[in-house]
């Protein structure tokens, strides 16, 4: 773990270094990638039962056997004990709730002259949600991923979740059975983004495909984006806490740790000012290490890219949160209200002592699926927006033709474009 | 000019040709453009100097030249034609007034056990619009990209415009003086997109950046996306025109080579099933290509890019034009209100003959940056929506985190996060 003070000469120099992190592209993926694209483009489902066989050791001998049938979901949800099917039911209400205050309506206007315009909103028609398999199974990333599309009204919503040895994990069929999910593949890799986006004979082209993935899936997302929307392209998380002192350094130490044990390129940064709190909470992180089922994760993680930050003051602290951009800002403050006309850049802000970020992964309402490495400095939360498409109106009265078009064709010929003048003209004098 | 019917047995092969385009990325372009993205970032203002020198063929002595102050867009507002003058302050008053309908508020909702939470809305805070100069220097592009920014609240806009030897259009200066733009500078090409990424001493980095652009600004944009934000990359332009044959034909016309005007590579797609209405309009087409000023476009764009599709019948024209999913779509008919449930995908709806595309271009009020390529599946208009940024609000109340602490600590332990069930149990235990 590294330490910072703003009160040393190199700080701003140091602060870049921990927060300028590019991920690379590899070409050696790449173009394994491009490969499995052309495959599934051309052949199908043999090309995605072929790479099913080989990557995931799963083998399927007909295309009908990649679909898992929602019978088997209903039976996983039926499979859980009571208190953890409540538990499940409860996070999917809860995000359904916090969701159904970004539904976007329809509207429209109409001018004097009776022109009307408006921007009319419909839901995506087909979306894809990639569940990623094995270790990293998350019933969580299905309810973040598929409840605001189930609110945004997509009537068909298309999950993939890798099945590597045919191991099933009940939990995420589970989530599925209470978020809307339509239909479910047992695919997983750059071969379910192929079929997502080019569809095969079994499975069925979606206009946009969302969720997290490994490098395989990233690349993939990336490189079927214009024929099919994506959502961002995740890097790993991040977690800022800033500490006015008022929490229990053990709280803080496991919030800082949630974030560590997700990844080792996972980033918690800890920020304050008063040295004896800091360093308490240093200790406690040291001491929770070990008690972690995923600690050499989380020790690596913090070692080698987490960092306390020991600044003057709040003025210090918000000024630094702000050029990071975190992906989480814990507010571990006794005044968090106070604060926030402060905050500028960050996906999510867990107010106060109380409002850990576990709260936020799982059930507290908002969405998981945040901008990382910065991007909350222009981008948001997965929501209902990402799975809605708006279409503008124009619907001109003949009067309003005539006014707009005569204006219409000044601009296009100060433009040099003719046609659009003309185009313009004829309205206009037919209105005369 | 292509034609197709329905009632022939290739008609679903051949209209998949029609509108299965790629862009292909231009790996010669791309290492040009990572070569001036390097520089600029390494050497700031002086390769910006270098390279506007050499691609722009203007020669400027010191960085503090490359800014062409607000005085001087002023200056161009004043020089112009009152009349000229009106028309753009009408265009820019109507493009505001529609981008006003969709600001975003902040929200709460406070829940029975005090758990407040919430989505802040705020604009991004500097974002860049990259304006074309040149032979396709349109100042309806700068009131397009820079009014969402304004009625998003962003404070500080900065335009850049290549001016090549020196020549700058006065309307894109006056057009410039009209909607909030900050700062302007007479940069363009990847040198400006590279500038508004990394930030020079003269020219200020910047958290997003729009605006359309040649094939090195497009593959500019698309480098340093992840840094900042950038707005979708526009393909060619499209227009769908559906006609019940109650416009007269050369009305049509006119719109359809109003798209085939800006690109070679436009496409200009008429659809009907009156056999001597399309005759008609087709006819009219050729003849109106000799009056345009950019013919030889036009023409290259109609006949190698155009098509006229014959349909049996409505349900037919919807489900082509839904398939194409067109970035304009003007329903020349006599009740486009009864045929507006049946259409699913496109950017822009012009509704009625009197509604033509040209109105749309400049001052109906609806933006003119539209999903291209068939992206209005999955992608919508630039709006006020794209410059800004949410951030979701967590405030638990003490009572709040120890209830969903319990549920948190159940769904992580699920997931074999140790640190998450850990965070989540601390909050719990502390309520019991």
């Amino acid at each position: 773990m590294r330490k910072l003070d703003t009160r040393e000469p190199d700080f701003r120099a140091r602060l870049h270094e921990l927060h300028d992190w590019d991920a690379n592209n590899d070409p050696a993926v790449e173009d394994r990638v491009r490969e499995i694209l052309a495959a599934v483009r051309e052949q199908g489902d043999q090309a995605v039962l072929a790479y099913t066989r080989r990557f995931d050791g799963l083998d399927l001998q007909e295309a009908a056997a990649l679909e898992i049938p929602p019978a088997q979901w209903d039976a996983a949800l039926a499979s859980l004990p009571p208190s953890d099917r409540e538990a499940l039911l409860l996070a999917a209400h809860r995000v359904r709730s916090y969701h159904q205050h970004q539904r976007m309506e329809t509207w429209t206007y109409t001018e004097a002259d009776g022109t009307v315009l408006g921007q009319r909103v419909l839901p995506l028609s087909r979306v894809g949600i990639y569940v990623p398999g094995g270790k990293a199974a998350y019933p969580s990333s299905v309810l973040m991923n598929a409840i605001p599309a189930q609110v945004a009204g997509v009537p068909e919503i298309i999950m993939t979740v890798p099945t590597p040895q045919g191991q099933i994990n009940p939990w995420v069929l589970a989530a599925a059975a209470v978020c809307g999910v339509s239909r479910m593949f047992t695919i997983g890799g750059a071969q379910a983004v192929a079929a997502l986006a080019y569809g095969t004979a079994s499975i069925p082209a979606v206009d946009k495909i969302v969720g997290p993935g490994n490098i395989y899936v990233a690349t993939a997302k990336r490189m079927v984006f214009g024929r099919v929307g994506i959502d961002m392209i995740a890097g790993p998380s991040e977690i800022l806490v800033i500490s006015d002192g008022s929490a229990d350094p053990q709280w803080l130490a496991w919030d800082l740790l949630s974030q560590a044990e997700h990844d080792e390129l996972a980033q918690s940064i800890l920020i304050g000012w008063d040295d004896a709190h800091l360093e308490a909470v240093a200790a406690a992180v040291e001491e929770a290490l070990g008690e972690l089922d995923r600690a050499p994760i989380a020790r690596k993680s913090w070692t080698e890219r987490g960092a306390v930050i020991r600044v003057r003051d709040r003025a210090e602290a918000c000024a630094i949160a702000n050029s990071i951009a975190p992906e989480h800002l814990e507010l571990a403050v006794a005044d968090p209200e106070d604060w926030l006309p402060e905050i500028e850049n960050a996906g999510a802000i867990f107010m106060g002592i109380h409002s850990c970020e576990a709260l936020g992964d799982y059930l507290a309402g908002p969405n998981h699926v945040l901008p990382t490495g910065g991007s909350a400095r222009f981008s948001s939360a997965l929501g209902v927006y990402d799975f809605v498409k708006r279409s503008s109106l124009i619907h001109a009265s003949p009067a309003g033709a005539g006014t707009l078009g005569a204006v219409a064709e000044r601009l296009a010929s100060a433009e040099g474009l003719t046609a659009h003048a003309r185009s313009a003209a004829c309205r206009s004098k037919a209105h005369r």
